[in-house]
């Protein structure tokens, strides 16, 4: 995490997005807002821009959120991951945090404990540098002005 | 859900069926029976056949799944899932049920409270239409008759 | 389970309800619907007419069922069975399902899985030879066709 | 709940008792107190004279006690429960008690939390109006009032 | 518990039996046996001739178990209970067992611990004076033995 | 507790309120009513007036609580207790109810079993001489009557 | 279990006490009774006197009481254990009650469940052949009459 | 939360620490840090000069900080919140955060999942508006942003 | 810790109880007999006469126990601290115990482990240096002997 | 298992290893060591080369994980499966060693025990013929050994 | 626990030391400190010479420390009981405590509350007369002088 | 773990043998085979004769195997341990593994979480070295290699 102002070095940050997210704006809209991911993910690249060098992934397999974990926390500074449904249930997941080198945020859109009981389990959090809850959208960009 | 007399609609139905259901005939017959999927999909297209669009899809990953039911969610009028193994453990398949807006029919093929103790979580039928398990092959008929 | 071509072998099957159900149609509208039980078992007579020979009992004491089941189990050949709320604090009733030679089908009105947490634990299903739940009152018309 | 002055209206309100409860004066009575139920309800009904129309069951049979509530629960304005053992074991009381309109007070001779541990769980005070316990017989005395 | 030589005092035991144990010899004889209760009823008679009273009731219904167990416990020197699948579900029957005066001995005919995991759990053995289990049949002559 | 008819005496009765019942009226009031506590408090006087020395505290601090408890149980007949939120954590309270000498009612305006899962684990009931819930305010009045 | 009339064959029976069951008599009364075992195994061996070879062994050692079960499970046809504290704790004792050929009574003088929790878990009873408890001394003569 | 362009309006926040905060610095500096709270602060009230009118308090008692969160909650237009050790134990604090009407951001210096078990039961999260942790002193500044 | 002969140190060890110790010698005087605290303190202040600076606190209050807490713990050299309730719910005391730097010895009057379920669970004893218990008072002269 | 002398048989075996795994040698190096597999994988093929037909597949996708034991499962005499993450969460991968005739040996490079809580609960054990950990990457190697 | 002053009785103490003890001074010294038992118990002999009669067993057997709590509690006045890795597991040593009559006073080197959550477990404690841990080998001292 | 060339030093190792594998080859044969345990030591002996100096434990009592534990553990280099019943019930054998400096490798012959429940919870694994199951009798040898 070096700023060296001569040569001035951008971060590279990627928002990883796990399962379902991909239905964001139009899935449970009292919970998650009905605003969709393009939209919301081109303001963030408006905000941030010539800032960070900012990067978006989204997929419903463990297996690809595993392979961008690994891949991302070798090219990026920081990762911002909100992993949808696999927060209870992926212990594979976890591991990548656990195994990759850039800081990794973890957000959650809503208040993850407001909601049922089996989504209070967090396999992931304990492994992340840290975690952001019930901000809604505005979340991804704390979780990035965090790792800046 | 319209049924335009005129210009008669047709249902579309797809059946969706969880990892190692590709192996039925095979694998533990004294449970699963030993007809094989192709053999017993082709009697229930006939025996549907000119009532319903019907459609087959089969994926070991839970990814796929996830994509699977995205899809034919938004494309069909309702879907037959019998989630295996991914109905123990998927939290991801079960947020993708309730965000779909097709109606959904739980299969399983063999009474899943007879099996072990860690068969007996059910993550998905809370947020199914129907569930039905006990009849063996002919649940998915039945279902797909439940959808009709 | 013959059926005898000449002198045509009519099954008899024995639809028992459990306690509170003979207040279908006016209790939790919401969740168990407005038909009440008359009006729906004469449709299901007369739907089932020339088919099967069917018989409907019902009673709030699970002694009364218990008896129901073992006098029905020896007499029918089918057994439709929604335990009510014994589904989930009566192994006398699972035991007589269990003693029994006629096949047993449990049918739920609505989707247990959706509703209070007590109201998971079912004593009752492992012992059946199938299981439905939250197809509305057609759950039993289903059931009835199961086990022909 | 109105009160015609004129035509004076007088509420009926019903006491339903649980299994055991007839054996009160005799059964543990460091616990339950000597008086039996018949000299506690004639005082009972003495206080009440010419304000509430009062009746009182008494049952050993959890499907009995279901049929006096669905059938008091239609005829009267109160019902004073006191369900005995089946505090902790009965659904089906549960669910009657939800199902029907008159309000219902639970009530419990001695304070069940000063018990043995299985007398904890108690399955029927969530759908009741209101619950009283630990006041001996004049427990029933005071949820008499709380109806009025 | 006296025994006036004179004139002989012959002791009265009432055996209880609870729900389904009417089938015995026909149910799931592996574990129970195939002598039916009569049978077995008549030879037990006949060993106790001129020494005990002895008396037998069966019943599918909690409620009327409840209603036994307060008649024979005040009629009876002692009980020998078999409560069957109410074992693990009737905290009313336990009650019962509690409040009377008679001796009470539970029988289980096989060994309950040997079985499935909800017949672990024992609401009535704590209040009984004597427990035996996995003696076949001869559990109740034993029983009469003990109390004698 | 004594009674001097001459110099007739009049019990002393506190009610203790617990930690954001000074907020009643404007909090929840869907659960607790839109009745304040000080309009409340003066009808109750009212009733009462002559007949018992009526005294109100409340506090937020579970400490101040304890010393109430100390305190008012030393020079009062009774003491109506609303533990409010620390009913389900202060031992240090249930220590005090049962180091009193007064009689203590603990008094709950809403029926708590209806409410989340960690408000029903109660830690002070069990030291209580009674218990009332789910009755509103009169829950209060009903307590007073209780003790005198 | 033969029994050959002319050689008339004597059954060897071996009782099996458990961890400081050689203080009975001396140790909680009012539990176990005053009487001390050498006193009572004499009674024993006169009443049985000609129809059992009977053996006694104690110890205190969960090592010897294995090496005693494998012993004397193959001398003898049957076995009294009475295993004690090692009740709830002794997997090594179940495998051997497992792994002998001779029958096995489980005796317990009290009645275990109506003592502490941690005395509710049995790990050796489902291995036996039969279970005895509540009978006090008398257990140990009808478990050698069951062996019979 | 008015924003009225002419007579600007500076929203209010108050930052409540629970108990133990008043140590940051010198408490545990490997997880929380050495710098203190004094000095942070006047760094956070530099950074949001003119823009927010904050306000701190922390107090080791329960009691005290459920008035604060009632008198501050009144006053003001946010609350960022740190509970402490009260995070686990406190349904008080909880009860105040539900009744207060000012948005409720919880912050916590590290990961509270990272920690010991009894540091997973959190109370107040489900009725907060939003959550941070393990982002060090850093939380209180975006909670603070969080609130604008 | 220091020890200088010449200039002789006198060790400051503060003795801190919780809720209710200031009821010692009239409550319970059962379990925590009838001697009251300032006579038993008397004594202790003479038998340490000259070796000791004592010193004693108490509050029912749980953030004054923590003030008391941090203000020995920077004052004294050790503090024997006997939590009352709060060993089985303040983490907010244990979060003390941990961040001060004098030794703390936990003194219990009675064995904490033969009381009540609720009260085996300690949340502080992990975080002292030492821990007696069922010594009765001297437990506190013990404490202070092994600060020495 | 046949072993042909003459036109010597060589067994097929194939590796399989779960999520993560493809980051050994770099990936908490204290625990699994700094050896790549790579390289591993090669010496290995050295040790067995001529008597094993050797092949290794690495995925982050438990459906291709499930996809490879399905494949191999049906090519292969033996498989040793080193499951990862997945061995506390894949019902799915537990069902495809089920379904498959190869012989499965499970291997952990580290001591599982040793580690996590949730790392304890292990789903595919059960249905595998074999299990090692704790050896480091010594485990393949004599995995495959007693695959031979 | 007479004292006769003429012919000066000499109070009679045994140390019992449980499994793994043997090993003190070169097992786990982090915990257990570098001492080992006979120079230890030298010491404590030297300390309380001409003051009480010592003496000190140890056994790494459950069976022999049962026999000698048995003889050791009729033969002494006292007994220091460290129960070691057994007072976890042993019933039969929580027994043998019971049923002596010498006091016994349960010490632990080191704060077990610290430790492994298994060793949280304590079978033995609540039959002690008092329980001592954390202090290091002084705890031994310090037991011995609570006997006197 | 020296090896010197010259003077050629051959490493001790022991197998430890736990309760009822004295009864190998004639206790439950389907799951431990029938090979006797003299025979198979002697296969082993031969195979690693010139290269391991082999020894042979087996006691049925815990407290000689944590004896055995200590007293190999000193002389050996390596212990092949198979705690047999106590792997679920002792902590002593846990504590002596964790005491000792040899490297201890547990075999179990049978696949333990293929059985009953409370063989799934092993106190032991966890201070072992290595740990193998499943591999029948072949798992000795394998242990005795990975120790070379």
């Amino acid at each position: 995490m070096q700023c060296i102002p001569l040569f001035y070095y951008m971060k590279k940050i990627t928002i990883i997005n796990g399962p379902n997210l991909n239905l964001l704006g139009t899935r449970e809209t009292a919970i998650y807002g009905d605003m969709d991911w393009d939209t919301y993910y081109k303001s963030l690249q408006e905000e941030f821009n010539g800032k960070v060098q900012l990067n978006s992934f989204q997929s419903n397999s463990e297996g690809e959120l595993v392979n961008a974990l690994q891949k991302f926390g070798k090219e990026c500074d920081g990762i911002v991951l909100n992993p949808g449904g696999f927060t209870h249930t992926s212990v594979a997941i976890a591991d990548a945090v656990k195994a990759i080198q850039a800081d990794v945020i973890c957000v959650h859109i809503s208040l993850v404990h407001k909601r049922e009981k089996e989504r209070k389990n967090d396999l992931i959090q304990a492994y992340a540098n840290g975690y952001l809850s019930g901000l809604g959208m505005d979340g991804y960009k704390l979780a990035v002005e965090c790792l800046l």
